[in-house]
C-alpha cells in the first residue's frame, strides 16, 4: 500500500499546478501565495462526511466533483473570483483505483472552477471524511454578503429548485425512473456553482447566498442578517421540466422551496436594478427568476395562491438530528 | 440537541474576533480578508483522527490545543506570522461539554498564536476528525522553504528533542512514572509551535522545516528537497533531563531521532551566521544546537561515536500502515 507520502507525490503533486499568483505549491511546510492588491480574499470551508452527505458507494470522480462545486459555491456567493484550494482527506485505506477516480475528477472540476489546489492533507481514519478550503479575490468593497437587503429590494433566485434533491431520491430509490433522470443525477452529483452570476452581481445585488440548506432556509438567513422580513409567493420559484416529469406538482413545490443543495444563488436588489438583471441573465444565459420583495420585520412569509403556505416537512437539512 | 447553527453561533462566534485584517468573520457564506501589502501569504492545513492522532479520551482542551499547535508549528517551519484559521470539525454528536471544552483551549491557543478564527464547518459523523487550515504572512522573498540548504552549511535544531514521543508513552501506559511526567505530557499535549524563531531566521537560514515525522525523517525530507546530502552525530542531538530520567540513554538517542511530533523547527544556515544564531538563541532563551553539515550527495548519513548508526525502529510516523 502506498505511504501517505507516495500518495501525496502521486496524485495530488501534479494537479497542483502553478498557476494565479502560486509561489509555491504542494512540497513544503506551507504553500505560498501571492495576494491579488486591492482585493480582500475571502475564505470558506466546507465539509463532505461518509453516509451523512454521501453515500458510502458514490463515484470517486463525482465525489470530488461535489465537494468542489459545494465548495466553490461559497465563493460564488460573495462575488468572488476562486484562486486557491487546500484538501483534507481522511481515507479507510489508500485504495488507488479509488484515489485515481477521485484525482481525474479533481482535475478536472479544478479546470473547469480555474482554481488551484495549493496544500492538502492526507491521513487514514475508518470513515471517509473531506474537507475543501477556498480562497478568492473580489474588489475591496464589492462582496456579496448576506446582511445588505433593503425594506423594497426584490429577491430574485437563479436557475431551477429542486432538481438536486430529485436527483437525491434518484440515486436511493433506483427504481425510480424518470424521462430526465441523468439530468437531476448530474444536477445532485455535479453542482453548477454560479461563480459567473457571483461576480456579475458585485455592486447590483445587496445581499446574497447561495443554496444548501434549501431555499426557505437559506433565504431566512439573508434576511434575519439583513434585519428585515421578505415574502415569497411559491407558484413563481423555478422548476425545471425535469423535476415535474418526475413528480407531482406539490413534491415538486415542495422541494423548490425547502430541497436544498441545489447551489443557486438568491439575491436581493433595488426594483430599479431590473433591466440589469435580465442583461446579466441574457448574457449568461441562465434564468434569474423575481420570487417576491423585501420588507418591515423579521419574518419569512410564504405565499400560494394568495394564501399563506406552511410547509409539511423539513424547513432544510441540520446536523446532529435537529431536522424539524 | 444543539443544532449545526446553535453549535457556530455559540461556539465559535464569540472565538472568532475581529482581528489581523478580518472584514467580515463567522456568519457569512466565506470570510472576508485583508491580506497584508507586500508579504506573501504562507498556507497549510492538517487533520487530527481519532484513533490516530489522538487516544479518544484525550481531554477536548488539550485537543483543541494540539491541533492549533501542530498546524501553526508549519506557518514558524515557513518563517510566516499566524493570521488567520479555518476549522472543520466532524463529531459523533454534539456533547455541549466536550464543546465547551474544546472551545476554552481553542480560544486561549488564538490568544497564545495570535491567529484568528474567521470561519469553520461543524458536521456530524461517527468519528471525531478535526481539519485545521492555517494562514500567515511573509515578506516577499524572505519565507523559509525546505529546498535552500547548501553544500557546507550547518545543521540546527530547537529546543530538545523525544520528549513529546515520551509524553505518549506516559499517556499510553499510566502505570509509567516519571520525575518530570508534567512536562513530558506537556510537550506531547501542548506543543509549543516555534513562532518567534522562524520569524527571526529570516535571511538567515537557507531552509528550515518542523519536526512533526522525526528529526530523521524531516531533516531526510529537506535534504532531498534541497539536492544535498548530510551529516550528524547522534550524540549532538539535545535531550532534556526530563527524557533522560524517563527512560534509558539508548531509548533517549532514538526518541530524538525517530520520535515525532516534537514541533521543534530544524534548520541549516552558513557558518557565517552561527553567530546570530547565538545571538538569537539568548533573545529568545531558546537552546538552539548545531547537530550536523550539508555535504555533497543524497544521503543523510548519522553517526554515534564516530560510527554508522543503523536505527533498529521506526524513521518516522506515517499513515496508511507505511511504517518501516
Amino acid at each position: 500500500m502506498p505511504s501517505e507520502f507516495e500518495i501525496i507525490d502521486s496524485y495530488f503533486a501534479p494537479t497542483a499546478k502553478q498557476a494565479q499568483g502560486v509561489v509555491l505549491g504542494v512540497g513544503d511546510d506551507c504553500a505560498l501565495v501571492e495576494p491579488p492588491v486591492g482585493q480582500h480574499l475571502a475564505i470558506s470551508i466546507d465539509t463532505l462526511v461518509e453516509g451523512v452527505h454521501f453515500l458510502p458507494d458514490i463515484d470517486a470522480e463525482d465525489l470530488a466533483w461535489r465537494l468542489l462545486g459545494s465548495s466553490v459555491s461559497d465563493l460564488a456567493a460573495m462575488g468572488a473570483q476562486p484562486l486557491w484550494l487546500t484538501l483534507a482527506i481522511t481515507l479507510p485505506e489508500a485504495d488507488e483505483r479509488w484515489l485515481s477516480r477521485f484525482t481525474s475528477g479533481l482535475d478536472a472540476a479544478l479546470e473547469a472552477y480555474k482554481i488551484s489546489l495549493v496544500g492538502g492533507d492526507t491521513t487514514s481514519g475508518q470513515l471517509r471524511v473531506l474537507s475543501a478550503q477556498v480562497q478568492g479575490s473580489v474588489p475591496v468593497g464589492e462582496a456579496l454578503r448576506r446582511d445588505g437587503a433593503q425594506v423594497g429590494d426584490l429577491i430574485y433566485v437563479s436557475g431551477t429548485l429542486g432538481d438536486s434533491r430529485a436527483g437525491l431520491e434518484l440515486l436511493q430509490n433506483p427504481q425510480s425512473h424518470a424521462q430526465q433522470a441523468d439530468y437531476l443525477l448530474q444536477r445532485f452529483l455535479r453542482p453548477s456553482p454560479r461563480i459567473d452570476l457571483g461576480i456579475a452581481l458585485r455592486g447590483i445585488a445587496t445581499a446574497a447566498i447561495d443554496i444548501s440548506d434549501g431555499l426557505l432556509a437559506d433565504l431566512g438567513h439573508l434576511l434575519r442578517r439583513s434585519g428585515v422580513a421578505g415574502q415569497i409567493e411559491l407558484e413563481s420559484l423555478p422548476r425545471s421540466t425535469a423535476l415535474h416529469s418526475f413528480c407531482d406538482a406539490a413534491q415538486a413545490m415542495r422541494w423548490a422551496a425547502t430541497g436544498g443543495e441545489d447551489f443557486e444563488l438568491c439575491f436581493t436588489c433595488p426594483e430599479s436594478r431590473k433591466s440589469d438583471i435580465e442583461a446579466i441573465s441574457a448574457q449568461l444565459g441562465l434564468r434569474l427568476s423575481a420570487i417576491g420583495r423585501v420588507s418591515v420585520g423579521s419574518e419569512l412569509e410564504v405565499k400560494s395562491q394568495g394564501q399563506s403556505w406552511l410547509n409539511p416537512h423539513s424547513a432544510g437539512f441540520e446536523h446532529f438530528g435537529a431536522q424539524q
